[in-house]
């Protein structure tokens, strides 16, 4: 038996307080750790890793390959200059990096274009939220005389014209007679773009369990990004997209983030009380698309997070805070798409020109 | 031995004369197919089907994937919203089906956008072949006030803001210190843009020997081509874009056609012999690029080549004619480009944002 040295013996007495607390400490914040991965399972949900098919418009090989051309297709504008992907571009995190885009004829639009990643995760579509799903969105901007500036009319009439895109339909829509219709047309862009999904975010590998896939920053970011009270409305899959709320509800953010003659929602349903309502928008690869908020008007990521602060909730947090939820909104980035740019049937003689 | 039939030796010997006249128009027509084949290889080249490399800019992947970045960046226009591929689309035969493309502000550009597809093959870039080859195109459009309507020094602060694009510059320039310059933005899109080939056209097939690539009446419309004076502008690897010629050499083809305020070569030779004389431009592809000629104005493949019969070579080409020659024109379209989308680096706080 070797002999014990009493100097070891009262070294240990002495920092045996420092020793437990510590552990105590320790099991503390692991206790925290799995508290918090717990806490966040029941508030979000994973982006899943296979694509997404629409219920009522179920997804063929045909009709994605359809939806993805007429995403890239500028002959669907009236000018023959501007597609879904000139607003929502697949390598910018779906969206133009524009406060507002510019539609035919260089008109300005109303507001932000929202992204079109994992937009069939949305409760509703569009910042008001008039559109109830992607199908129901994608016959809007070829329509609207600020964005693309053609018509539901012309929009037949164009691809009726274009004899890949007769066969093309025909394809996508077998039991149809007449296949290159309007409708069609939005089934077959919403189909795509139901696929424009991104999984796999550092926050996505933390909710299915990996503790390491947030750094230690992100994890304090997503603690206080739940007790702040940020969840409440950016939560479920798409981390918002699930519900509207009034921007100013606790604070006006200034006549430029939330320009007065916009009144929101209250458009849609014509309810007094919609006022400034906007759709809580989704924050997955919210790190890809700046300007923020509907007018676009805040080009930095921290101080969207302070004027949410300020405007929803209320509170100035502090710039360690704004910093840390900054950090774990840097994690809502994921897999971006990989798209195969499409060949587009060419125009024959006969097909449609391009109007000024 | 088995006996022989004398009514069967009757018939033969009636019928010899026929066989024996049509095993000889059989000899001549085969001989006649030899001939054009001969001819043919004599002056016109196959697309390799390699990727094509450019002598002193040559291709790395990493500078593959820059041109690629920057060939969609919107970022590189004044307003954010106009890229390469918006007037060179990669999936509409590298252009845009405008007769002229609208730039910054909604300004109509002066001349048709040509094809980036095949352009390293051209001996100089542009109608009017004012830039030697694709690094010194490249940096027209960028900073042409009524195209993208940026300037050198604000792309190269644009994409120096941008950290992403600081990292993917040093990989691809990894000589350089400073690797974000306007030259070095022209050569990554060179590079990029000189793979951007279509190999495997029915015609090349048909140069490679394989004279079932095309059909009868494209093989009668190559001879036309040949024989009818086509071939003596429109040759070599890019059926054209080898030299130059006056638009209206035997007559004029109209004002709609040849605006007289566009005198062409002249501007960048000051020489008035070079008055209305552009570059002969590629035929590839030509039946996904309508409108044709620098002014756009001419829809129709047949109406086109009808056009060049008059103007170019001074005949009335008969309808037959014309139908061979635009059968054989539609034998020149190649595997098109499969480019993934690339992701773009998103804009930091300290980014350069839009202007109007």
């Amino acid at each position: 038996m070797r002999s014990v040295r009493p100097d070891l013996v009262a070294m240990m007495t002495r920092i045996f307080p420092y020793v437990a607390v510590g552990c105590c400490l320790l099991l503390s914040t692991t206790m925290g750790q799995a508290d918090l991965l717990d806490e966040a399972k029941s508030q979000f949900d994973i982006v899943p890793k296979d694509p997404t098919d629409l219920e009522h418009n179920p997804a063929t090989p045909e009709k994605l390959e359809l939806g993805k051309m007429l995403f890239f297709e500028t002959r669907l504008s009236k000018a023959h200059n501007i597609s879904c992907n000139t607003c929502h571009q697949i390598g910018r995190g779906g969206a133009d990096g524009r406060s507002t885009s510019l539609g035919h004829d260089w008109q300005h639009g109303g507001r932000n274009a929202p992204t079109v990643l994992n937009s069939a995760f949305n409760a509703a579509q569009f910042w008001d939220g008039r559109a109830a799903d992607l199908e129901e969105q994608a016959g809007g901007p070829i329509a609207g005389p600020v964005e693309m500036g053609s018509t539901a009319d012309q929009a037949v009439a164009q691809l009726k014209g274009i004899p890949g895109y007769v066969d093309a339909f025909g394809k996508a829509f077998p039991m149809d007679n007449d296949a290159v219709t309007y409708d069609n047309i939005k089934r077959a862009l919403a189909a795509f773009e139901a696929t424009l999904t991104t999984p796999n975010a550092p926050f996505d590998r933390y909710l299915e369990g990996d503790e390491n896939a947030l750094t230690a920053q992100q994890k304090e970011g997503l603690a206080l990004f739940i007790d702040e009270g940020c969840s409440s409305c950016h939560n479920g899959r798409n981390v918002g997209g699930g519900m509207y709320a009034r921007f100013g509800l606790a604070e006006s953010p200034g006549q430029q983030l939330l320009p007065p003659a916009d009144k929101g929602r209250a458009k849609v349903t014509k309810n007094p009380n919609d006022e400034y309502v906007f759709k809580v928008p989704t924050l997955r690869n919210i790190a890809l698309t700046a300007p923020y908020f509907h007018s676009g008007r805040v080009w930095d990521l921290e101080q969207a997070v302070a004027v949410m602060g300020r405007a929803q909730l209320g509170i100035q947090l502090p710039d360690e805070s704004v910093a840390k939820i900054t950090a774990f909104l840097q994690a809502l980035t994921g897999d971006q798409p990989q798209i195969t740019y499409p060949n587009l049937p060419p125009s024959v003689t006969a097909t449609p020109r391009p109007a000024e």
